[in-house]
């Protein structure tokens, strides 16, 4: 298993031949930080996840053109505006920000992945941005206090800055993983959703590390398994840059040491993934729902994902209720065939249902299991092997308020 | 048209040879009305159209069976507890309930369709229920108000009974239908959500009927088109009885008579679908998402859907904040393919979007138009011919303490 490393350390930087920094260029009314730049000592391997959403920032539509070759040397990314619907105006920012960033870096604006979170539909202050793209590259050398500068400057809604980072031994020598997120809400009026930028001084072949990537985020309670409140955002990405400075021996095929980089890769994404779920709009318990014995795991994971998205759900989770029913309805309308009778539903260890009939459970010890921060609803289907895991949270009207008091 | 007729007087006995009663037979601790009973004089041809959710109630079970013989004499239906996740058990109460009826009415068991709304995972408190039809039975000649005392019965966290006629020409003579219906939401603990019980004096062929019947649901802004919290209920229940009794020639052809007959239930059946979405839990606002110019009409009512569901869209109609950007996120987020730069979207008749990119719009006026009982949202694609129409509700404070604030 990869080592977790305090959370207080530095993590985008910790890998070898990363430098970060953030700062205020004035995007935000309220004047916190609004602008990140890492970067690499050289062009990286780079492979990134993007928003299935149809409706993509021009940012994604810049940084999907970017990632085709494959080197990525910096990642520059603003907060407060999304550049989202914005039509050729806000493709020009988009790589205006991305010449800015490689003239401050040196290197080719091909190879800056640009990023913006924020209000749908308004231009960006470009001046503001490429002035502040200068006086944030010269800060690079900064030292470690600049990863959290970053992890502030890419936050919209959140309420902390989200980091980690992993070290795993590769053939004798260590190699580092590290990473920064932003959540999980889309709140006044339309801040874009999710952000996760990590790097490594792992030296691994591109078609491994687009795998790799691919697979963390595809695993049980990762980014792609975690719904706060079913709205997918118009740019979500999460960018994974190699460097190769460790001196760890170069990965190239599918062995153990992949298999080591991966498993830490995942590690962290599952990390960053939970501290954007705790933290989403008004969240105040976090539910993580396993379907188990389903006919494949697209069906286990499209019952755990109608449970973790039902309102009634969330709000029986939110007062705290072992509402098996609820789970029992949501279980039955995800549009996946199966057999009521052979249908068990536990909350934490306690079986509640079984065989589709409700059990004799102790009330006050479920509902003392259901008043924790993390609620764990187990599904059983007995019908064959498939099986997966999402992440929610709980539906409050600390939610409500934040999402319905803003004003446009 | 068929002509509306005020909800002040009689509907399910307004077509000749209906009668109804309700009563409290003592299943809500609240002794409010939980028991009601709609009869025939004879046996009427019978359709149906149930729940899609697989954990479904066991009168729902054993009305499907009932109807297959296309004969029904009679509705009984309790609310408080539904029935669901009650094994055999449940079953055997469904069938006393249809004994208690027929032997009651005179007919046989299998002409009664049982109907159960309430609580999940609870057993009916059968002997009440079975002394509470011969009860109720008694009551049938007791004139117009009963039609109200049954819209009662099936209440559960409604607010309101829903009722409505529609009376229509058929060879010159006229033909009545009158429903009512339950509704939306599901509190404490699980409450069952849709009931509609329709009956109508029309003399018409069982194919004619169900067809007319399964086209109602699913027009424009009907049953099957509404979505209070996207939570699909186990017991919903849409029934249509048929019993000749109106002078009207028989429909026994697709020809002028069974338009007027279907477009007077389409019309009925969307009056009693608007009933119940305003009158959902925590409801104050209704949205209807139009969605045109889809490549399908599937296509177009999977993006109507994905509008009134997104949690998003449902809290800024709450505030009333013209927030197209988060219509336009959940307009993306569907799962259909669209070209962005050809997206228009209007809030009632202004245009806030239009070729992917926002108009100067006046933020005032609009903001008007999210502050009424209605908000219209069109949304059109520039692909094709599909159109499709969804009604939902805004999310506030008080769905979220309806449903968090309950202990099971």
């Amino acid at each position: 298993m990869p080592t977790p490393i305090p959370k207080t350390l530095h993590s985008i930087t910790a890998p070898r031949g990363f430098r970060a920094a953030g700062l205020t260029c004035g995007i935000k009314p309220s004047r916190r930080p609004d602008l990140a730049l890492i970067a690499a000592d050289k062009p990286c391997r780079a492979a990134a996840v993007f928003t299935t959403n149809q409706i993509t920032g021009a940012p994604v539509i810049v940084g999907q053109q970017h990632l085709r070759g494959g080197r990525i040397q910096a990642i520059v990314c603003n907060s407060g505006i999304a550049n989202v619907a914005t039509g050729d105006a806000g493709l020009a920012n988009a790589q205006r920000m991305c010449r800015a960033a490689a003239s401050a870096l040196g290197c080719t604006a091909d190879q800056i992945l640009p990023s913006s979170t924020g209000v749908i539909g308004q231009k960006l202050p470009i001046e503001k941005i490429t002035s502040g793209i200068k006086k944030v590259a010269d800060r690079l050398a900064a030292g470690p206090k600049a990863d959290a500068d970053a992890a502030r400057a890419i936050m919209t809604t959140d309420t902390r800055p989200k980091a980690a980072r992993r070290r795993v031994c590769i053939g004798k020598h260590d190699v580092t993983l590290g990473g920064i997120a932003k959540g999980a809400g889309m709140i006044a009026p339309n801040m874009a959703t999710m952000l996760a930028f990590i790097t490594t001084d792992a030296d691994i072949a591109l078609p491994l590390m687009r795998r790799a990537l691919r697979d963390a985020v595809n695993a049980d309670a990762s980014f792609n398994r975690l719904s706060i409140d079913s709205d997918t955002s118009t740019s979500d990405t999460v960018a994974l840059l190699a460097g190769g400075m460790a001196d760890a021996p170069p990965i190239r095929s599918r062995g153990t040491n992949y298999r080591r980089f991966a498993d830490a890769l995942t590690d962290l994404c599952t990390d960053l993934a939970y501290q954007i779920v705790s933290d989403g709009e008004g969240v105040t318990r976090v539910i993580r729902c396993t379907v188990l014995d389903a006919s494949t795991d697209a069906a286990a994971l499209q019952i755990a994902r109608t449970v973790v998205e039902s309102p009634l759900v969330k709000t029986a989770v939110h007062g705290g209720d072992p509402n098996w029913g609820r789970i029992a309805m949501a279980v039955g309308r995800a549009g996946v065939k199966l057999n009521p009778s052979d249908l068990e539903i536990r909350i934490g260890p306690i079986a509640v249902l079984r065989r589709g009939c409700p059990t004799s459970f102790d009330l006050a010890k479920v509902g003392r299991l259901m008043n924790k921060d993390e609620v764990a609803i187990t599904v059983r289907l007995g019908r064959g092997l498939g099986r997966g895991q999402m992440l929610g949270a709980d539906l409050s009207r600390q939610y409500v308020t934040i999402n319905a008091d803003y004003h446009t």
